[in-house]
Protein backbone atom coordinates (compact mmCIF):
# COMPACT_ATOMS: atom_id res chain seq x y z
CA UNK A 1 0.00 0.00 0.00
CA UNK A 2 1.83 3.33 -1.06
CA UNK A 3 2.00 5.73 2.02
CA UNK A 4 -0.94 8.14 0.23
CA UNK A 5 -2.99 5.14 0.47
CA UNK A 6 -2.10 4.36 3.88
CA UNK A 7 -2.83 8.24 5.01
CA UNK A 8 -6.04 7.79 3.52
CA UNK A 9 -7.09 4.68 5.18
CA UNK A 10 -6.39 5.33 8.66
CA UNK A 11 -7.70 9.10 8.39
CA UNK A 12 -11.14 6.99 7.04
CA UNK A 13 -11.17 4.91 10.04
CA UNK A 14 -10.41 7.70 12.63
CA UNK A 15 -13.06 10.02 11.04
CA UNK A 16 -15.87 7.28 11.39
CA UNK A 17 -14.74 6.57 15.13
CA UNK A 18 -14.08 10.00 16.40
CA UNK A 19 -15.10 12.20 13.55
CA UNK A 20 -14.01 14.77 11.52
CA UNK A 21 -14.24 17.76 13.65
CA UNK A 22 -12.85 15.84 16.40
CA UNK A 23 -9.21 15.10 14.76
CA UNK A 24 -6.42 16.36 13.80
CA UNK A 25 -3.60 16.12 11.19
CA UNK A 26 -1.46 15.08 14.51
CA UNK A 27 -3.83 12.20 15.25
CA UNK A 28 -3.48 10.89 11.35
CA UNK A 29 0.29 11.17 11.55
CA UNK A 30 0.06 9.31 14.83
CA UNK A 31 -1.86 6.63 13.60
CA UNK A 32 0.01 6.21 10.52
CA UNK A 33 3.18 6.65 12.22
CA UNK A 34 5.09 9.34 10.65
CA UNK A 35 5.20 13.00 11.52
CA UNK A 36 2.39 15.86 10.24
CA UNK A 37 4.94 16.78 8.11
CA UNK A 38 4.82 13.81 6.22
CA UNK A 39 1.20 14.27 6.16
CA UNK A 40 1.53 17.96 4.55
CA UNK A 41 3.67 15.98 2.08
CA UNK A 42 0.94 14.30 0.36
CA UNK A 43 -2.05 16.40 1.58
CA UNK A 44 -2.78 20.25 2.35
CA UNK A 45 -5.46 20.55 4.91
CA UNK A 46 -7.75 17.83 6.89
CA UNK A 47 -10.59 18.71 4.39
CA UNK A 48 -8.49 18.06 2.00
CA UNK A 49 -8.23 14.22 3.01
CA UNK A 50 -12.29 14.30 3.72
CA UNK A 51 -12.75 15.21 -0.04
CA UNK A 52 -10.26 12.72 -1.35
CA UNK A 53 -11.87 10.15 1.20
CA UNK A 54 -15.19 10.86 -0.64
CA UNK A 55 -15.08 11.94 -3.79
CA UNK A 56 -14.44 8.75 -5.08
CA UNK A 57 -17.52 6.54 -3.73
CA UNK A 58 -20.11 9.76 -4.33
CA UNK A 59 -18.79 10.40 -8.50
CA UNK A 60 -19.34 6.51 -8.58
CA UNK A 61 -22.46 6.91 -6.93
CA UNK A 62 -23.40 9.52 -10.05
CA UNK A 63 -21.84 7.88 -13.12
CA UNK A 64 -24.09 5.24 -11.80
CA UNK A 65 -27.37 6.83 -11.71
CA UNK A 66 -26.58 8.68 -14.83
CA UNK A 67 -26.50 5.33 -16.72
CA UNK A 68 -29.37 4.30 -14.99
CA UNK A 69 -31.50 7.39 -16.62
CA UNK A 70 -30.11 6.76 -19.69
CA UNK A 71 -31.01 3.31 -20.27
CA UNK A 72 -34.54 2.65 -21.47
CA UNK A 73 -35.44 0.77 -18.52
CA UNK A 74 -39.09 1.50 -17.54
CA UNK A 75 -39.05 4.01 -14.77
CA UNK A 76 -39.94 1.07 -12.19
CA UNK A 77 -37.24 -0.29 -12.78
CA UNK A 78 -34.58 2.71 -12.44
CA UNK A 79 -36.35 3.33 -9.21
CA UNK A 80 -35.47 0.35 -8.00
CA UNK A 81 -31.79 -0.12 -9.65
CA UNK A 82 -31.21 3.96 -8.16
CA UNK A 83 -32.41 2.41 -4.59
CA UNK A 84 -30.38 -0.48 -5.18
CA UNK A 85 -26.93 1.70 -6.55
CA UNK A 86 -27.06 3.88 -3.80
CA UNK A 87 -27.84 1.63 -1.07
CA UNK A 88 -25.01 -0.70 -2.03
CA UNK A 89 -22.62 1.79 -1.81
CA UNK A 90 -22.82 1.33 1.92
CA UNK A 91 -21.42 -2.14 1.42
CA UNK A 92 -17.75 -1.76 -0.06
CA UNK A 93 -17.76 1.57 1.31
CA UNK A 94 -18.99 1.48 4.47
CA UNK A 95 -16.95 3.86 6.44
CA UNK A 96 -16.76 6.90 3.65
CA UNK A 97 -20.23 6.75 3.08
CA UNK A 98 -20.69 7.06 6.76
CA UNK A 99 -18.75 9.91 6.89
CA UNK A 100 -19.47 12.00 3.82
CA UNK A 101 -23.32 11.70 5.47
CA UNK A 102 -22.40 12.39 9.04
CA UNK A 103 -20.84 15.57 8.86
CA UNK A 104 -19.31 17.15 6.00
CA UNK A 105 -19.43 21.07 6.08
CA UNK A 106 -18.79 23.23 3.17
CA UNK A 107 -16.65 25.87 3.76
CA UNK A 108 -15.25 28.93 1.70
CA UNK A 109 -12.11 28.34 -0.86
CA UNK A 110 -12.25 24.59 0.32
CA UNK A 111 -11.61 23.52 -3.78
CA UNK A 112 -12.06 19.85 -2.97
CA UNK A 113 -15.09 19.69 -0.81
CA UNK A 114 -16.73 22.18 -3.43
CA UNK A 115 -16.11 19.79 -6.15
CA UNK A 116 -17.56 17.50 -3.90
CA UNK A 117 -20.62 19.69 -3.29
CA UNK A 118 -21.19 19.89 -7.02
CA UNK A 119 -21.04 16.23 -7.36
CA UNK A 120 -23.70 15.83 -4.65
CA UNK A 121 -25.53 18.18 -6.12
CA UNK A 122 -26.00 17.05 -9.58
CA UNK A 123 -26.90 13.47 -8.05
CA UNK A 124 -30.04 15.18 -6.17
CA UNK A 125 -30.93 17.11 -9.66
CA UNK A 126 -30.78 13.47 -11.22
CA UNK A 127 -33.26 11.68 -8.50
CA UNK A 128 -35.53 14.38 -9.26
CA UNK A 129 -35.42 14.18 -13.11
CA UNK A 130 -36.13 10.16 -12.31
CA UNK A 131 -38.94 11.29 -10.77
CA UNK A 132 -40.18 13.50 -12.76
CA UNK A 133 -39.87 11.26 -15.85
CA UNK A 134 -41.93 8.57 -14.70
CA UNK A 135 -44.82 11.18 -13.85
CA UNK A 136 -44.43 12.28 -17.06
CA UNK A 137 -44.65 8.78 -18.93
CA UNK A 138 -47.45 7.97 -16.11
CA UNK A 139 -45.79 5.30 -14.56
CA UNK A 140 -45.38 7.20 -11.60
CA UNK A 141 -47.98 9.60 -9.16
CA UNK A 142 -48.97 12.55 -10.85
CA UNK A 143 -49.85 14.88 -7.83
CA UNK A 144 -46.32 14.02 -5.90
CA UNK A 145 -43.66 17.07 -5.50
CA UNK A 146 -40.44 15.03 -7.47
CA UNK A 147 -37.95 17.20 -5.46
CA UNK A 148 -39.68 16.84 -2.39
CA UNK A 149 -40.16 12.58 -3.05
CA UNK A 150 -36.71 12.51 -4.02
CA UNK A 151 -35.00 14.37 -0.90
CA UNK A 152 -37.56 11.58 1.19
CA UNK A 153 -36.03 8.34 -1.00
CA UNK A 154 -32.37 9.81 -0.42
CA UNK A 155 -33.35 10.39 3.13
CA UNK A 156 -34.56 7.06 4.22
CA UNK A 157 -31.33 5.21 1.85
CA UNK A 158 -28.76 8.41 3.89
CA UNK A 159 -29.78 7.46 6.81
CA UNK A 160 -28.28 3.95 6.75
CA UNK A 161 -25.24 5.95 7.67
CA UNK A 162 -26.83 6.09 11.46
CA UNK A 163 -28.15 2.63 11.84
CA UNK A 164 -26.39 0.00 9.54
CA UNK A 165 -23.68 -2.30 10.52
CA UNK A 166 -22.21 -4.42 7.61
CA UNK A 167 -22.44 -8.05 8.39
CA UNK A 168 -24.54 -8.04 11.35
CA UNK A 169 -27.86 -8.68 10.77
CA UNK A 170 -29.61 -6.97 7.60
CA UNK A 171 -28.25 -7.46 4.46
CA UNK A 172 -28.06 -4.47 1.35
CA UNK A 173 -30.19 -6.51 -0.49
CA UNK A 174 -32.81 -7.00 2.19
CA UNK A 175 -33.18 -3.34 2.90
CA UNK A 176 -32.95 -2.49 -0.90
CA UNK A 177 -36.45 -4.78 -1.26
CA UNK A 178 -37.69 -3.53 1.72
CA UNK A 179 -37.46 0.07 0.69
CA UNK A 180 -38.19 -0.10 -3.06
CA UNK A 181 -41.66 -2.19 -1.87
CA UNK A 182 -42.53 0.81 0.63
CA UNK A 183 -41.39 3.38 -2.00
CA UNK A 184 -43.21 2.05 -5.16
CA UNK A 185 -45.60 -0.21 -4.14
CA UNK A 186 -46.98 1.57 -0.62
CA UNK A 187 -46.67 -0.17 3.12
CA UNK A 188 -50.98 0.10 3.13
CA UNK A 189 -51.41 -1.33 -0.73
CA UNK A 190 -52.66 -4.83 0.25
CA UNK A 191 -54.17 -6.59 -2.29
CA UNK A 192 -58.08 -6.95 -1.71
CA UNK A 193 -59.15 -10.94 -0.89
CA UNK A 194 -60.02 -12.67 -3.87
CA UNK A 195 -63.79 -12.62 -4.36
CA UNK A 196 -65.50 -16.43 -4.11
CA UNK A 197 -66.59 -16.09 -7.76
CA UNK A 198 -62.98 -15.82 -8.72
CA UNK B 1 -35.88 34.72 30.85
CA UNK B 2 -33.85 33.05 33.52
CA UNK B 3 -30.06 32.84 33.16
CA UNK B 4 -30.52 28.90 33.04
CA UNK B 5 -32.84 29.16 30.28
CA UNK B 6 -30.70 31.79 28.51
CA UNK B 7 -27.63 29.17 28.61
CA UNK B 8 -29.71 26.40 27.39
CA UNK B 9 -31.28 28.93 24.10
CA UNK B 10 -27.57 30.24 23.40
CA UNK B 11 -25.83 26.75 23.58
CA UNK B 12 -28.75 25.83 21.55
CA UNK B 13 -27.71 28.25 18.66
CA UNK B 14 -24.37 27.47 18.93
CA UNK B 15 -24.32 23.85 18.51
CA UNK B 16 -26.21 24.00 15.43
CA UNK B 17 -23.91 26.37 14.04
CA UNK B 18 -20.85 25.17 14.43
CA UNK B 19 -21.57 21.43 16.04
CA UNK B 20 -21.62 19.99 19.10
CA UNK B 21 -18.08 18.50 19.00
CA UNK B 22 -16.43 22.12 18.50
CA UNK B 23 -18.44 24.36 20.64
CA UNK B 24 -16.75 24.67 24.86
CA UNK B 25 -18.28 25.77 27.61
CA UNK B 26 -15.88 28.72 27.10
CA UNK B 27 -18.29 29.72 23.94
CA UNK B 28 -21.36 29.12 25.36
CA UNK B 29 -20.29 31.57 28.40
CA UNK B 30 -19.17 34.09 25.51
CA UNK B 31 -22.25 33.74 24.29
CA UNK B 32 -24.03 34.36 27.16
CA UNK B 33 -21.69 37.19 28.56
CA UNK B 34 -20.67 35.40 31.23
CA UNK B 35 -17.85 33.39 33.18
CA UNK B 36 -17.32 29.76 32.43
CA UNK B 37 -17.75 29.35 36.31
CA UNK B 38 -21.32 30.45 36.22
CA UNK B 39 -22.15 27.69 33.45
CA UNK B 40 -20.91 25.37 35.61
CA UNK B 41 -23.45 26.50 38.46
CA UNK B 42 -25.84 25.23 36.34
CA UNK B 43 -24.68 22.57 34.49
CA UNK B 44 -22.18 19.97 34.94
CA UNK B 45 -20.47 19.71 31.74
CA UNK B 46 -21.40 20.12 27.46
CA UNK B 47 -23.30 16.70 27.54
CA UNK B 48 -25.44 18.04 30.17
CA UNK B 49 -26.32 21.17 28.62
CA UNK B 50 -26.91 18.95 25.36
CA UNK B 51 -28.94 16.36 27.23
CA UNK B 52 -31.25 19.35 28.87
CA UNK B 53 -31.82 20.67 24.63
CA UNK B 54 -32.58 17.54 23.41
CA UNK B 55 -34.60 15.83 26.07
CA UNK B 56 -38.08 17.94 26.25
CA UNK B 57 -38.51 17.46 22.32
CA UNK B 58 -37.83 13.82 22.20
CA UNK B 59 -39.85 12.91 25.05
CA UNK B 60 -42.93 15.14 23.82
CA UNK B 61 -42.37 13.18 20.33
CA UNK B 62 -42.74 9.75 22.26
CA UNK B 63 -45.93 10.67 24.34
CA UNK B 64 -47.58 11.78 21.35
CA UNK B 65 -46.77 8.26 19.91
CA UNK B 66 -48.06 6.41 22.57
CA UNK B 67 -50.89 8.45 22.40
CA UNK B 68 -51.10 7.41 18.70
CA UNK B 69 -50.67 3.98 19.25
CA UNK B 70 -53.22 3.57 21.78
CA UNK B 71 -55.70 5.57 20.25
CA UNK B 72 -58.47 3.21 18.55
CA UNK B 73 -57.84 5.08 15.11
CA UNK B 74 -57.44 2.59 11.70
CA UNK B 75 -53.56 1.59 10.97
CA UNK B 76 -53.41 4.13 8.42
CA UNK B 77 -54.51 7.08 9.73
CA UNK B 78 -51.73 6.18 12.78
CA UNK B 79 -49.29 5.84 10.33
CA UNK B 80 -50.43 9.53 9.04
CA UNK B 81 -50.42 10.96 12.16
CA UNK B 82 -47.08 9.25 13.30
CA UNK B 83 -45.58 11.16 10.44
CA UNK B 84 -46.95 14.21 11.05
CA UNK B 85 -45.98 14.08 14.77
CA UNK B 86 -42.35 13.77 14.37
CA UNK B 87 -42.44 16.44 11.27
CA UNK B 88 -44.24 18.42 12.97
CA UNK B 89 -41.39 18.41 15.97
CA UNK B 90 -39.13 20.36 13.16
CA UNK B 91 -40.40 23.40 12.82
CA UNK B 92 -40.94 24.70 16.41
CA UNK B 93 -37.90 22.73 18.19
CA UNK B 94 -36.00 22.69 14.82
CA UNK B 95 -32.53 23.79 16.35
CA UNK B 96 -33.15 21.12 18.89
CA UNK B 97 -34.15 18.36 16.86
CA UNK B 98 -31.05 19.46 14.33
CA UNK B 99 -28.49 19.73 16.98
CA UNK B 100 -30.44 16.08 18.05
CA UNK B 101 -30.10 14.51 15.16
CA UNK B 102 -27.12 16.01 13.21
CA UNK B 103 -24.39 14.39 16.14
CA UNK B 104 -25.11 13.34 19.51
CA UNK B 105 -22.78 10.58 20.40
CA UNK B 106 -23.26 8.15 23.56
CA UNK B 107 -20.33 7.69 25.74
CA UNK B 108 -19.95 5.72 29.11
CA UNK B 109 -21.24 7.64 32.11
CA UNK B 110 -23.59 10.09 30.84
CA UNK B 111 -26.33 9.82 32.87
CA UNK B 112 -28.70 12.19 31.03
CA UNK B 113 -27.33 11.61 27.49
CA UNK B 114 -28.41 7.49 28.49
CA UNK B 115 -31.84 9.17 29.32
CA UNK B 116 -32.51 10.12 26.01
CA UNK B 117 -30.71 7.08 24.60
CA UNK B 118 -33.24 5.11 26.32
CA UNK B 119 -36.32 7.78 24.83
CA UNK B 120 -35.21 7.32 21.82
CA UNK B 121 -34.98 3.36 21.38
CA UNK B 122 -38.23 3.14 22.81
CA UNK B 123 -39.40 5.78 20.38
CA UNK B 124 -37.92 3.30 17.47
CA UNK B 125 -40.00 0.23 19.35
CA UNK B 126 -43.27 1.76 19.12
CA UNK B 127 -42.71 2.83 15.34
CA UNK B 128 -41.97 -0.77 14.97
CA UNK B 129 -45.18 -1.96 16.56
CA UNK B 130 -47.04 0.96 14.58
CA UNK B 131 -46.24 -0.94 11.69
CA UNK B 132 -46.50 -4.47 12.91
CA UNK B 133 -50.29 -3.54 14.22
CA UNK B 134 -51.37 -2.53 10.77
CA UNK B 135 -49.57 -5.91 9.37
CA UNK B 136 -51.30 -8.13 12.10
CA UNK B 137 -54.59 -6.12 11.38
CA UNK B 138 -54.27 -6.26 7.35
CA UNK B 139 -54.16 -2.79 7.14
CA UNK B 140 -50.31 -2.90 5.81
CA UNK B 141 -48.34 -5.29 3.51
CA UNK B 142 -47.22 -8.62 5.71
CA UNK B 143 -44.23 -9.58 3.64
CA UNK B 144 -42.02 -6.25 5.05
CA UNK B 145 -39.58 -6.55 8.07
CA UNK B 146 -41.22 -4.02 10.46
CA UNK B 147 -37.93 -2.64 11.81
CA UNK B 148 -36.73 -2.17 8.74
CA UNK B 149 -39.44 -0.10 7.23
CA UNK B 150 -39.27 1.80 10.45
CA UNK B 151 -35.80 2.60 9.98
CA UNK B 152 -36.90 3.38 6.78
CA UNK B 153 -39.55 5.66 7.67
CA UNK B 154 -37.77 7.72 10.38
CA UNK B 155 -34.63 8.12 7.86
CA UNK B 156 -37.04 9.81 5.29
CA UNK B 157 -38.13 11.82 8.02
CA UNK B 158 -34.65 12.15 10.40
CA UNK B 159 -33.24 13.51 7.20
CA UNK B 160 -34.83 16.83 7.04
CA UNK B 161 -32.30 18.04 9.66
CA UNK B 162 -30.19 17.95 6.56
CA UNK B 163 -32.35 19.60 4.26
CA UNK B 164 -35.49 21.65 5.86
CA UNK B 165 -35.50 25.27 6.01
CA UNK B 166 -37.93 26.68 8.55
CA UNK B 167 -39.99 29.24 6.66
CA UNK B 168 -38.41 28.67 3.22
CA UNK B 169 -40.39 26.70 0.26
CA UNK B 170 -41.66 23.67 1.32
CA UNK B 171 -43.94 23.49 3.98
CA UNK B 172 -44.30 20.65 7.02
CA UNK B 173 -47.80 19.98 5.77
CA UNK B 174 -46.81 19.92 2.43
CA UNK B 175 -43.61 17.15 3.39
CA UNK B 176 -46.54 15.59 5.76
CA UNK B 177 -48.66 14.57 2.94
CA UNK B 178 -45.95 13.82 0.06
CA UNK B 179 -44.31 11.35 2.81
CA UNK B 180 -47.35 9.79 3.65
CA UNK B 181 -48.54 9.07 0.03
CA UNK B 182 -45.50 7.54 -1.23
CA UNK B 183 -44.99 5.07 2.17
CA UNK B 184 -48.97 4.81 2.73
CA UNK B 185 -49.77 4.46 -1.18
CA UNK B 186 -46.07 3.76 -3.27
CA UNK B 187 -45.31 6.47 -5.99
CA UNK B 188 -45.74 3.59 -8.50
CA UNK B 189 -49.07 2.90 -7.55
CA UNK B 190 -51.35 4.99 -10.36
CA UNK B 191 -54.66 4.81 -10.43
CA UNK B 192 -55.55 2.44 -14.01
CA UNK B 193 -57.35 4.44 -16.32
CA UNK B 194 -61.19 4.07 -16.04
CA UNK B 195 -62.67 1.76 -18.43
CA UNK B 196 -64.84 3.36 -21.15
CA UNK B 197 -68.09 0.89 -20.40
CA UNK B 198 -67.86 2.09 -16.71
Amino acid sequence: MSRRLEILRRATEIFERQGVSRTSIEDIANAVGVKREAIYYYFKSRNDILAEIILPSSTALLVGLRNILRSDRPSREKLRAAIEGHLSAFSPSYLEMTVALREVHFGAGDDKLNELKKVWTEYGELWTALIREGQANGSFKAGVNPKMASFGVLGMCNWLSRWYQPGKGMTIADITDTFFTMLADGLAQVPAPTPPSA
